[in-house]
């Protein structure tokens, strides 16, 4: 077994990056420095031609987007459980996975990379507050996840084990400092992500990563 | 057994809509009327708070998000092999499933609903041109996975059955049509669409939703 896992730090490659450490496993770990533009160059695209991370290697497999690596390391690592076995619980996780996926991840990529979407710099400015606002409202939404699991005694967002849900959660809180944000004032969600960040391999994939949780600055 | 589907024609609902429809479960459709903004009335919202479509209802189960949907159904209905059963085929789907909700779909948004991304009429305007070129991009890429699947000899995009990929890459292809993209332009993807349009579930959904395939109109 060979794994390797193209990661930049801070970015959302620490959900995989975290549950990889989780497991145990030995995998090497390959840093892309996206300040430098490592993602876009020749090395870099002859792996994954659309230049992004997370990028999972097993063997000879190549396997790109967080929703297909982490369903393939919940299949891989079954004594891990990363997703629950029962179908609608299940369901459940991918649900909020997928909306964290599709939709609040991408509104941050407005707020960090607007030339994503616009040319000139009054729509790119527009979008970037525009979208720091939307993205606030999505943490609101992830602190009431973190609200009812909490209310339920529920250890985890996702069930009864750490898994992605828990993870995301840490990185789409940790990106709000970027947007102007503070973490702190979502209370269940910012003491939640604390405890994420404590357990052995989500720590060992923060100190690799060499991120602090809390980038706010006030204005 | 209650199933039940809210839709609104031509919308990415039209994905699990031709899925259970290809089953041949009972189920009720509902449709919602988008021109008439019934997603965003308290009816609607008292089902999905984020009012959008699809919602899957199956006895007292709420399910949103197409890929929670999806997998949802191909756990329901395990004898239409929606999705491959062997972990890497799977994951291969599962890649490129994501992709398409993450990355296609909210780039198409950025055409069709320009003001869930930006306030003012100038950045709005910006954000459907900048993106209809994105898109156009973006259908090139799957132009190159139905290429790819006729090369091989492939039925279809997911594999040797019809599937999410197949039903997701139609929707996409035809709201090129409002992005003012000729999608007979992209020649293996269009012959492959006409393919997947002609199976009976297919068939039954596209006549329920009444959507007409090529809604490209010459400038």
């Amino acid at each position: 077994m060979s794994l390797k896992l193209y990661f930049a730090p801070g970015a959302c490659s620490f959900v995989p990056h975290s549950l990889l450490e989780t497991t145990g496993a030995p995998f090497e770990p390959v840093m892309v420095k996206l300040h430098k533009g490592e993602q876009n160059e020749a090395a870099f695209k002859a792996i994954n031609p659309r230049g992004q991370v997370p990028v999972l290697v097993d063997g000879d497999e190549v396997i790109t987007q967080i929703p297909a690596i982490l369903q393939y390391l919940d299949a891989k690592f079954p004594e891990q459980q990363f997703l629950p076995r029962e179908t609608l619980a299940r369901t459940r996780v991918l649900e909020t996975l997928a909306w964290m996926n599709n939709t609040v991840h991408p509104t941050f990529t407005h707020v960090f990379m607007p030339q994503k979407y616009a040319g000139s710099p009054e729509a790119q400015a527009e979008l970037k507050s525009f979208n720091a606002r939307v993205y606030a409202g999505y943490l609101g939404e992830i602190e009431a996840l973190a609200q009812r699991a909490a209310a339920r005694g529920q250890s985890w967002l996702g069930g009864e084990r750490l898994g992605p849900l828990d993870v995301y959660a840490l990185t789409l809180l940790r990106w709000g400092g970027f947007a102007g944000i503070d973490p702190t004032g979502f209370q269940a969600l910012w003491a939640h992500v604390q405890k994420v960040a404590q357990q052995p391999g989500v720590a060992r994939a923060i100190e690799r990563e060499r991120l602090q949780l809390n980038l706010y600055k006030a204005a």
